[in-house]
């Protein structure tokens, strides 16, 4: 730990919603000069999939030893366990649900010792009365094999792996970001740049390096700024007036006779 | 106060507005080490009540020697006096209005000494002109009692008590919290756990300990982490499907004769 | 540079978006103890003119060492220049598109020294490839013309001013704030306080000195915190129902004739 601990916050409370401002009390109250930044408070409630692909997306950029909390916890109050885990990108804390899948994690304990969580852990918010005391006490420096008990086992999800089928790479849309945008499965390193052709169920993208190139209300398909394929109607919701979901399918090259006889398909 | 001040500030500003940056800048500029933290900015406008409970939820669980400033000021540009005062959780900021009334307040003082002011005082922003420029005073070790005259007095909210009728409990729903929650005057100390029945007009709750146990759409009744009696839709919001006045009714027990004829009334 | 440099930052990237949380974590890990201040991350989406004008009101609020990053940033991926300069409040890094054109600009350059920069720039956020990375060194006590190479010439906002015409004063709405109110580009100094009339096509505004005076639903007009002339409906929402374009007639004084003949115009 360095002098000034960091600690970011993902939550799903929403934006308008107090319980965060009681968790960062948790914290200032036991570590004063904690830096607290917030990731989001919007994830879609109890999306765990978006939470895991923001988390991907938003942790790699904090110094290395920051410690991240993340509450999207649809199984609250259920006997779900809560774990801390040390990873490249800092500290993990979380309900075990998937939520730190696309991280790899090196040592994962269990956060089985209520001697390090609140004085009294309500049913209902284990964000604050359970994740917060275990944060604060990462940050003043308690070993994380002191938190709990180690484990070699936790929840993974199953997010769905790109697909080759008639020569196409075939994806599926993820979620939709806070803009409408459509992301997806696919990632810079899956589609060749530019490809030929980009569809959603009937609709057709036009492949741009920016948004700047577009028209406003036009869709268009481009690697956004996380590295995935995302689709979008430039100055527009693509997730109001698109699917939001099907396959996502990429013709990466105009082939032979079908350049030839445009329009065949 | 400590050598790195803390100030909380709750408002009605909206999520979306430039105001609370505008009181942030004047705190920076008087008191270049403070750490602000944001409670919510999303109090629904002018709801004294609401805020005054978010209050009374949010701020024990920051440190003791915080500095809490709340604008939710519908008699701003009118006469009503700005109060500061020492509470147990802290040091409270705000209009005279009824928004610290779930407090014990120790030391009152009106805030009539334009000396601790900002050089300009605008008709309509206390929030910046006055409230955080003496929350910077106050920060910077000013005594309560030097910035302003001491008063015996102050705005108290008269909240509805919790009744007794025919052997049940009847409450009513102070306000909807951004989950859109239905939050109710009842406590975790004036309901049994489990009731025998909860009812909002002709809408029955099932009981649940936690979220978790219900279904997605189910009308549940619980104990909220704040410790209050919720009524909740899982994964809904229910002050959109539910009547958001009238009658809570608990009944705690099944009586004899009453279980017996199930139904009668 | 002082000891603890301060950061704000102005976005249209929206309330929920993680990608500010990015910018936060490249200029935490460059600036450990740097203070991260939010202005608003609500701008309208890509309205350089709403952004310049809640910079004008917002920042000068703020300490004047502090360094000030807006993305508002319609161009993006173009070639459009990215800036940065020093005022009198400050610090400005920011889309060479206008958004600074109220700032009284001292020394600017074109942020074109890609060794300041992050390792990779994505096409589409500059705000946290580029952007941050420089006002992360601006914070570390780099100086700016070391940063890029000075212009004299830079992207200003034509902004409409106010017209007279046949005695009255003519403004125009510039944009909606975050309440729905209806801000002009009239300001205390335009307008004779208080004025004879003040309309918006066939709508007139009830003078008042704050909102405290009028009644729930009443269209009325003031000055408000930032100094410009205000259209609002009180406990309302003037943005969705008044004209949000059109001519603002501000009518300084009854003349004579036009006082005895009531009603001639």
């Amino acid at each position: 730990m360095t002098a000034t601990p960091l600690i970011t916050l993902t939550t799903d409370f929403g934006i308008s919603s107090p319980y965060v401002a009681q968790m960062k009390g948790v914290l200032l109250a036991q570590v004063p000069d904690v830096r607290l930044v917030d990731v989001t408070h919007a994830v879609p409630a109890q999306q765990v999939v978006a939470a895991a692909l923001i988390l991907q997306d938003s942790l790699p950029w904090f110094p290395k030893e920051a410690i991240h909390v993340a509450v999207i916890d649809p199984g609250v109050g259920t006997s779900r366990p809560v774990i801390a885990a040390r990873s490249r990108h800092g500290y993990l804390i979380g309900p075990d649900n998937g939520l730190f899948s696309l991280f790899e994690l090196r040592e994962v304990v269990r956060l089985d010792r209520p001697e390090f969580w609140g004085k009294q852990v309500s049913a209902t918010f284990h964000g604050r009365d359970l994740m917060a005391p275990v944060a604060a006490a990462l940050a003043r420096g308690v070993r994380l094999d002191r938190l709990g008990t180690p484990v070699d086992d936790w929840q993974r999800l199953d997010l769905p792996r790109p697909q080759r089928e008639d020569g196409k790479l075939i994806g599926e849309i993820l979620f939709a970001d806070s803009f409408g945008n459509l992301i997806t499965n696919l990632t810079a390193n899956d589609v060749p740049v530019p490809p030929h052709q980009v569809s959603l169920t009937d609709h057709r993208f036009r492949w741009v390096g920016t948004y700047g190139e577009a028209e406003p209300g036009e869709p268009v398909a481009l690697i956004g700024s996380s590295g995935r394929l995302e689709l979008a109607v430039v100055n527009g919701d693509a997730a109001r007036t698109l699917p939001s979901t099907g396959r996502v399918v990429v013709q990466e090259a105009a082939a032979g006779c079908e350049a030839a006889g445009d329009g065949v398909k």
